[in-house]
C-alpha cells in the first residue's frame, strides 16, 4: 500500500518520517515548494518525489492531505479534476477544523474514494519541514472524524496508522464534537497565550520570567496566517468558550477588586481540582 | 558563614540543597513541622536541625526566611522578640510580593541587621520538601530587592549566593518595579491558566489535548491558599494587567464575531513578534 503525502510541512513531514514501513508501502511526497519536496527526498522522509498533487495521489492507495484548510480543498479539487485518485483510494487530511471539511471534501471526491478525517494532536510552535520529526506523535492523542456515511475498513486503516505512528490515545468523534472540544483544548489555548503577550511591561527581562511565563506563552510564537484561518474557521464553537473565559477572568478581577479572599480561594481551588481531574481522565 | 533557613518547603529545601558548601558554612534548618526538619536532616539538605526559628537564626550570619508572606513576618517577629539575630546578620526572604514586605520587615529587625529581599524566579507547580531540588535555580532569573537604604556588602553577598545556586540572570529592582513586573510575569500567568480550566467541555479526554493545553494549564494545578495570599498581596499592580488582558481577549472576540480577518491576523502577528522579542531580551 503506497501512501501519498501532499504538503510536506511540519505535519506532512513528520507523518512521512513516522509512516516509514507502514504496510510495506512506498511514500510519495509532494510539496508546493519544489525545494521542500527535494529536501524530503534527500533526507529519506519520502521514497518518491512527485511534481504535482495529482502525480502523487495517482501512485497511492492512501492519500494524506497535509496543508491549511484552503490548501487541502484546492489540492483535492485538482486531483479529482485530473482523475488522479485510484479507485477505492482512502483519503484523509489533518485539518484542525472538521465541520466544514467533512461537509465539503467528500463531495469533491470521485465515486469509490473513501474519506475519513483525522486530527493528530501533535505539533510544535514552529512549522516547516525542517522541524518535522517522527516522534511528535508518540504518546499523543489522535482524533478520527468520519463523515456521516463512511467505509468501516477505511476507519480501521486510519486507526492502524494512528497506532503505527505511536499515538497514545485514539478517539472517534463526529465533526461537531471534534470542533466543539478543539475550540477549547487547542483554539482557546492559543487565544489565551497570544493575548498574554499582546501587552507586557517595558522593564520585563528574562530575569523576571520563569516556567510559568515560558509555558503559558510558548505557543504565542504563532504562525499568524495559519491561525487566522483556523480560528476564523472554527469561530462558531470558539465564541462561547471565549465568552466563558472572559467571564471567569472578570470574576477573578471582581474578587481582587473587592478583596473577597473566599471567592478567590474557591476559584483557585476549583481550578486545581479541574486540572488534576483532566490529567487523570 | 553559617546559613539559617527558616521554612523547608519547596523553596527553602531547594536553597538548602543548592547552598551546600557556600562560603564553607553550615546550614541550619527549621520547619514548623518537626517531621519535615527531621527529613531535611536525614536527607543531608541541612547540617543542623533547629527546634525553633530563633534557635536557627541564633547560629547564623545569613538568615533566609522561606515561607508564605504572613509566615515570614511572624517568624522574623519571633526571632527579634527572642533577641536571636546575631549582630550584623544578613537577613533575606523569598516572598513573591515585595512592596509590603520591604515596608514591614526591616522595621521588625534589631539595629545592625542588614535586610535585602530576594525572589528566585524558580519553582514548580508542586510544593513541599519532597519536591525540593538544587537544580531548580540553574539558569533561572534571580531578583534582588533592596530597601531604600541598605548595606552594599549585604547586596553583594546575596548576588554571590544567587550565582552560587546557579542563577542565569541576576537583576536588582526596587520593590515597586518588582511587584509591577511580577504582576505580569508570574501573577497574570497563574490567573490566565486557572481561568482556562474553570470550565471545560464535558467530553474532553486526554486524547483531545496536546502540548498547547498541557503547557498553558500546567500551573493551574495550583496551591490555592498560597496563591490567594500572593494575588491579594499584589492586587494593586495586578488589576491593570488583568484589565488589559480582558481588553485584548475582547478584541479577539470582536474580530471573530465580525469576521474581521485583518484585525485577527494583525493581533496574532503582533503577539508572535512580542513573544520572540521577549525570548531574545
Amino acid at each position: 500500500m503506497n501512501i501519498a503525502i501532499v504538503g510536506l510541512g511540519l505535519m506532512g513531514g513528520s507523518l512521512a518520517y513516522a509512516l516509514r514501513g507502514f504496510r510495506n508501502g512506498k511514500i510519495i511526497g509532494y510539496d508546493l515548494r519544489p525545494d521542500v519536496t527535494a529536501r524530503a527526498l534527500d533526507s529519506g522522509a519520502i521514497d518518491i518525489a512527485a511534481d504535482s498533487a495529482a502525480n502523487a495521489v495517482s501512485q497511492a492507495e492512501l492519500c494524506l492531505f497535509c496543508a491549511d484548510p484552503a490548501g487541502i480543498l484546492q489540492s483535492v479539487e485538482e486531483c479529482t479534476a485530473a482523475a488522479a485518485f485510484k479507485p477505492n483510494a482512502v483519503v484523509s487530511e489533518i485539518c484542525g477544523v472538521k465541520s466544514e471539511m467533512v461537509q465539503k471534501l467528500p463531495a469533491m471526491l470521485p465515486k469509490g474514494a473513501r474519506y475519513i478525517g483525522m486530527h493528530p494532536m501533535a505539533g510544535k510552535e514552529v512549522g516547516g519541514f525542517g522541524n518535522a520529526e517522527a516522534k511528535i506523535f508518540r504518546g499523543a492523542g489522535f482524533i478520527l472524524v468520519p463523515p456521516e456515511s463512511y467505509d468501516a475498513n477505511a476507519l480501521e486503516l486510519l486507526r492502524e496508522l494512528a497506532l503505527y505512528v505511536g499515538a497514545g490515545r485514539v478517539i472517534v468523534n463526529t465533526p461537531e464534537e471534534h470542533d466543539e472540544i478543539i475550540a477549547y483544548s487547542s483554539d482557546m489555548q492559543h487565544i489565551a497565550a497570544t493575548a498574554l503577550v499582546a501587552d507586557y511591561p517595558e522593564k520585563l527581562t528574562l530575569a523576571h520570567t520563569a516556567g510559568a511565563f515560558r509555558d503559558c506563552t510558548r505557543i504565542a510564537n504563532i504562525d499568524a496566517d495559519l491561525w487566522t484561518e483556523l480560528l476564523m474557521g472554527n469561530r462558531g464553537p470558539i465564541l462561547p468558550w471565549l465568552d466563558t473565559y472572559i467571564r471567569n477572568l472578570t470574576a477573578v478581577r471582581d474578587a481582587l477588586l473587592t478583596q473577597d479572599e473566599g471567592a478567590l480561594q474557591s476559584f483557585l481551588s476549583k481550578a486545581g481540582q479541574h486540572k488534576r481531574r483532566i490529567q487523570s481522565s
